[in-house]
């Protein structure tokens, strides 16, 4: 099937072509990024194409979810090779706002949500979840889909915005999708184009220890032994830094209180290699 | 014309009457009132009959729009009467959901707006209009109306909502309706109820002063001078004890800088009698 891909700028425009579609009855799936396009995100094209009869994804580095440190001006973007390969994988509508059409004027309104942003990369980056929460809400707004697929990397993202879907009755619904992985491991991330040779080799440490985490799970070691060795693991290689290594109840991302057979986890990893930050994460339950 | 009105309780009810509608083309009004019905919400009733093909009411004690010391327990209610009324002006669509069912969990999530939130009801209520705004975006999502009417007495209210649906892009235009007033002045409110008839009597004080301050406005008095004179005429009312007396740009809410001609304001007070504590306002311009 020949698939023709719009490629759409303003609010406006791209509402004109959500409302045809609704008035066709066509089902309207949504895949959110940031671009700098890799195989994690055409999975969750993937899914949505199967799911849904029109595709929307949009690219927009928010920056409302970058703290003053943070990497939002070097970000990668590629917006050409972004649009061949959404075009490729059967993206419909590619909405592609500036800053400028997004927050023409200062944004006074902020979405935030509770307890599930307080630890892990809600800890680490004040505000971030406040910016991400912010804008899918509005991106949800504009897109209006039926359904939204977000991948599993970011675990703590996908349960912050399914709290605020079900809080706010937001009539989407929130399809996590697997973690896709380099051939070695890596998780994909558009953040991996800054590590040096050495920092890509050393980071293959994130996947090994969850890999090793999940034997140790399924052995019934307690969680506090499993993450000493896996801080064991990551401190012996040399140009990691650990954010954080957290065992944390899944998903509502609070502490686990007493080890429950069955009870569903999660492993969730950060760590530096020089100025990237890399996450990792593996959903699984107490033995 | 015979209307036959349906009440409806449930979220779920209400998707499935508004996917109908929606299929039908239809064009939906929604106005979100609290209940306990005056002439003023049905005038907001007969704008959205006027505009819409069909009209949504809900009747919603909101808990998290309420302090501590508020009166959310006392709020007065009466679902018999309000159904009858609202059948009366034309609503199609009554919808009467319970605490649990709009808010079955804690809710996390709060929308924020900023800056027309800091003076007024704002300073005087902390947290009021993050109740506000969190439960319209989760009434706009139900309902997904394409006007949404509110009133002006109201009038931050109304600033706050529209400031939220433009940041976030929520697809509904918001209609703000006039004031609608007693015969003799008294702003309909629902909390009038409240009042002995010795307070009845001197709260006409509100509405005097305003239309005192429009003429002092005619006359090109000072902002500060205007001010004073309406401090001094509801201090001369011995059960009146003053929460808050403000001359602030329109529709922005922000201090008066310099007083230039054609600049509109508004003339906002807010005054307790007991434990009645009563608002109004008059939009106009600098001569």
């Amino acid at each position: 099937m020949i698939q023709t891909m719009q490629q759409i700028s303003t609010i406006e425009e791209l509402r004109v072509q959500i409302k045809a579609a609704r008035l066709q009855g066509k089902t309207i799936g949504f895949v959110p990024t940031m671009g700098f396009l890799h195989e994690g995100h055409l999975s969750l094209v993937k899914a949505a194409r199967e799911k849904c009869d029109l595709v929307v994804m949009s690219i927009f580095v928010n920056p409302l979810q970058f703290g003053p440190n943070e990497d939002f001006e070097r970000y990668p973007r590629d917006i050409e090779r972004d649009s061949q390969m959404a075009a490729g994988a059967g993206v419909d509508l590619l909405f592609t706002p500036s800053v400028e059409e997004m927050y023409p004027r200062p944004i006074l309104t902020t979405v935030s949500v509770a307890n599930v942003t307080t630890p892990l990369c809600g800890a680490s980056r004040p505000g971030h979840f406040d910016g991400v929460s912010t804008v899918v809400l509005k991106l949800f707004s504009i897109v209006q889909p039926d359904y939204a697929f977000f991948g599993q990397k970011d675990a703590q993202q996908v349960a912050v915005v399914t709290q605020m879907v079900n809080d706010l009755s937001v009539p989407v619904e929130v399809i996590p999708c697997p973690i896709v992985r380099e051939a070695d491991g890596l998780a994909m991330s558009s953040r991996n184009v800054y590590l040096s040779a050495e920092e890509r080799e050393q980071a293959l440490v994130l996947s090994q220890s969850l890999r090793q985490a999940a034997a140790w799970l399924e052995e019934g070691l307690p969680l506090e032994q499993i993450k000493a060795r896996i801080r064991q693991m990551i401190a012996d290689k040399p140009l990691a830094e650990i954010d954080y290594v957290e065992i944390l109840r899944y998903p509502d991302l609070q502490p686990v209180e007493t080890e429950l057979p069955g009870q569903a986890i999660i492993v969730a990893l950060a760590v530096r290699f020089g100025k990237t930050r890399l996450i990792d994460n593996l959903i699984a339950a107490i033995r």
